[in-house]
């Protein structure tokens, strides 16, 4: 940018009146800022669009594990890692259930909850521990269930094996969103 | 700032000529340069030490699942969760050594081996998915451990249970190392 074009603007800038309207910017600045607050507003849908999935996956999940419960050696209380899994789903809907609410709430009143950088740290951080509780819990779960559907393949395992794929997809939804809240957290420093 | 500041800043750079030596920043943006140069240095020297921690616990835990082998049912290729165990202890030791390896050249040759925005993407979904398979491969081994510890407390299950916490420990390092590179990949693309 050459200098002289440089110091005539600073010149109309300052021969403005103070009550006037700001003076119009440039097309490629214009273009560029709503292409950010496009994009900007594309994450916000992304995030609470993978925190409700995972919402619902974990809920079902959660569902599922309680009600397993048929009698005999088919009650899902009676083994450590149905309980694990049951546990987990319930803390991860309670967390994503949360966050989907403060989130309506933040699109419907149209401004900030929470300090844009608390929220920012509490969603990486949050979805993140929430991601590594949920494949934790699977994993610790699938081998039993394998085990006992190599000798029985009835109505318990069969529930067993669903909740256990739906955490999982739970899983996947929160680690998308801990990317993208990644990329939040690095967007937030410098607006 | 005030604008005769400024343009006074400007006439100064233009009467220079173009051989000199560009002018002395002023002291606030000179410390601020340091700052984070040394920031980006501690950032660089800790992924690198967290690496080689999680290398070295990876390559222990492959070492004694691996070598845990005492016959009869206390083999370890006859359950499937320590042969996941052994997998992913593989696998991390490669990744983590890789990337040791590349950061340790780095350094010494003074120049990066990698594009630095290829590299930042690479250490962040490396970390996230090797972290994600040590606690999944960490979790589905605990049940069957805890099982056989009831009935049995030999060396073959002391053996398992070391090498699930070397397991746990390298998935925490790299836990850390992943929330490092995303703050890595955040700065990256303003440098």
């Amino acid at each position: 940018m050459s200098a002289s074009k440089e110091s005539d603007t600073k010149v109309d800038v300052q021969s403005l009146p103070e009550t006037s309207a700001p003076p119009p910017v440039a097309g490629g600045s214009a273009a560029g800022i709503l292409r950010r607050l496009n994009r900007e507003d594309l994450v916000k849908r992304g995030s609470l669009g993978l925190r409700g999935i995972a919402l619902v996956f974990s809920l079902i999940s959660f569902i599922l594990v309680a009600s397993n419960k048929h009698g005999d050696w088919k009650e899902f209380d009676k083994y450590e890692e149905y309980r694990y899994l049951l546990a987990v789903a319930i803390l991860s809907s309670l967390y994503t259930g949360g966050q989907v609410y403060r989130q309506v709430q933040e699109l419907s009143i149209g401004k900030n909850l929470l300090q844009p950088r608390t929220a920012a740290l509490i969603d990486f951080f949050g979805d993140q521990i929430v991601a590594y509780l949920l494949i934790s819990s699977s994993s610790s779960a699938i081998p039993i269930t394998n085990k006992m559907r190599e000798g029985a393949d009835n109505i318990f395992t069969d529930t067993s094996s669903a909740a256990i794929s739906l955490s999982i997809f739970a899983f996947l939804c929160l680690a998308i969103s801990a990317l993208i809240s990644g990329y939040k957290l690095s967007t937030q420093t410098y607006i």
